[in-house]
């Protein structure tokens, strides 16, 4: 099933997006002076083969699940707290849940393996088990746990585009998975621990020390193979990347915009892009966050975030943000209009196309 | 009157900052998690006094002007689009249009010296002039004249402020004046002309060395004094640059936030924070331009903008996307619940008294 999604996958429509350009350079503005709006507005126009795309309904998925790792002592927050906060999600009132409602995004929380039995109707039960095994000792989970969590979040993802959701954010709850990225980063772009660990939610040295130990552990132990990522996810990984990593997949397999958040949500839009190396092409990074392996995943993927706001809050905070900076790259495109209609031609016209050439030229 | 405007800015309330990092603490989140997003929520306390700022209603202020300097050659667009544009922005149709319509935002557009009769009441009629002199060959303006022309910046977004405006963006529309700003940008600084001058709007080689140049023959002929910003304003302003930063000035002086666009505004607002370098604690940095001179400038006024989006198109166009993360922020303050709400306490608090130690510390 998995493979059948990732076959599904297909480039960007290359028609739509020459439309897209032949607009954006209609458009009473110097060619290329929206920058990434304009790139934006072409990538959209390339996923949903229209050049002028309307994402009024938008969610945030928040995969949540724990980890066991957290048994390293590598947290500074006690695991019960992945299920006080998929609670709060529902009352409204954490960080995701208010910038969500502020940008018009709905939020749909998903449980893969909280540590606890929920009866929550705002939280969908996808439970692949409770919390993972920590992975300085053995294997986060087996092989057949990592596709099924990668499908519960591609089926996620799915169900909202059907559902009508054209902008989808993805974001985690899982007190733990920062070391559970940190390794399976480690893994898939061969960089050493101290690189891929920062302090995360306000780390104390001595816990920060353990999560480099317990990361290095995980990775001796389990030798993951970069160019095994589903393999990957289940040595070192969690539920909540393997199912926001599906999630990634499921977007571009609807071809629905999928915005990445933080740490967590990048090393899971990576091994996304190493299961389908086209998915890349419907992720749109939103902010470089504060934690230091941020960068190393982007550069790693090969994007380049739009907003600077040293957040390490995780959820998929960020996700509402960058729908606000696609919202206008929509809005240009929608509402802008032409030189023609702006009155404005022959010597600057001329000008225009010469410099249409030098930007083009760049 | 500037010099009474500039003697009634005030320091931020450092009472109401300290109420507002005192609920961001009680906030459901690892203390500090939020970035960028807990600075700007400080900052508005600050400015207003109040622990939740509403800035429901925003404005930006577009000061539209010509500027002499365009005889050399400087512009790949000729000078009749200063007045073209000032007349789109009542269509509707142009980049800060849009953008600031997607926002919420209203657009003020100010003429300080547009090079045409205009009677349009979209536009404000607060003429200097007819388009300052070539600051090649001459000063831009004399010294009354750009006091004039920061007072009617001043007034303009005092009125707003009276309006009930309580975010301002500050924006512009004049030919020529990407040449003007670097030379304004090499006096106050001190940097070369090659360092502040960009390619503005897709400018080609040729006209890229007469910009060199023409900044060169304006800084040796008029020989601008750093310690004196209006006399620099005058010798190689424009009085566009100039009622913008009396916008920022204005702002200040009625504690309302004001948002800095690209390189000219940036420019604009070095100027108000060497006027009076109280005026920089109001000011809040959107998207770093494209042209090269805003990382200068930016370092110069010691701010750092939220958004990397390479854009060049001025106007004010990134205001509008910074009044979305400014909502953000105010989201935040008026509707995150706190770790009492959302039932998390005993262990985790003692974490995050520590983490808030460490964060603090940093």
């Amino acid at each position: 099933m998995l493979e059948k999604y990732i076959a599904e996958i297909t480039p960007l429509d290359r028609a739509a997006m020459d439309d897209a350009q032949a607009r954006l350079d209609s458009l009473v503005k110097p060619p290329g002076s929206l920058g990434e709006l304009e790139a934006i507005a072409l990538r959209l126009a390339g996923i949903s083969g229209k050049t002028r795309y309307d994402p009024a309904r938008r969610c945030v998925i928040v995969m949540a699940a724990d980890n066991g790792v957290v048994e390293e002592g590598v947290s500074a927050a006690p695991q019960s707290v992945t299920l006080a906060q998929a609670l709060n999600f529902a009352k409204g009132i954490t960080g995701v849940a208010v910038l969500a409602k502020q940008f018009g995004a709905d939020l749909i929380v998903v449980d893969v393996g909280i540590n606890a039995d929920i009866d929550s109707p705002f939280i969908k039960n996808r439970k692949i088990r409770k919390s993972t095994w920590n992975i300085a000792r053995q294997d986060a989970m087996t092989r057949d746990e990592a596709e099924r969590a990668v499908l519960v979040g591609a089926q996620t993802a799915i169900e909202a585009a059907r559902d009508g959701y054209a902008l989808i954010g993805v974001g985690e709850m899982g007190i733990g998975n920062t070391t559970t990225a940190a390794a399976t980063l480690c893994a898939l772009a061969g960089i050493a621990p101290e690189s891929a660990a920062g302090k995360g939610a306000g780390l104390r040295e001595g816990a920060y020390l353990r999560k480099i130990e317990a990361i290095r552990a995980a990775l001796e132990r389990g030798k993951p193979d970069a160019a095994d990522p589903l393999g990957t996810l289940a040595k070192v990984g969690g539920f909540d990347i393997a199912a926001m990593a599906g999630a990634f997949i499921g977007a571009a397999r609807a071809r629905v915009p999928a915005v990445i958040d933080g740490f967590i949500s990048i090393v899971a839009a990576l091994v996304a892009a190493r299961l389908c190396p086209l998915a890349r092409e419907y992720m749109f990074a939103s902010h470089d966050s504060f934690e230091q392996g941020y960068k190393h995943a982007a550069l790693a993927l090969g994007v380049q975030p739009c907003l600077r706001l040293n957040m390490r809050l995780g959820e998929g905070s960020g996700c509402p943000l960058m729908f606000a900076i696609i919202d206008a790259a929509c809005a240009i495109m929608r509402d802008m209009g032409t030189f023609e209609q702006g009155g404005i031609a022959g010597e600057y016209m001329e000008a225009v196309k010469d410099a249409n050439f030098l930007v083009r030229g760049m």
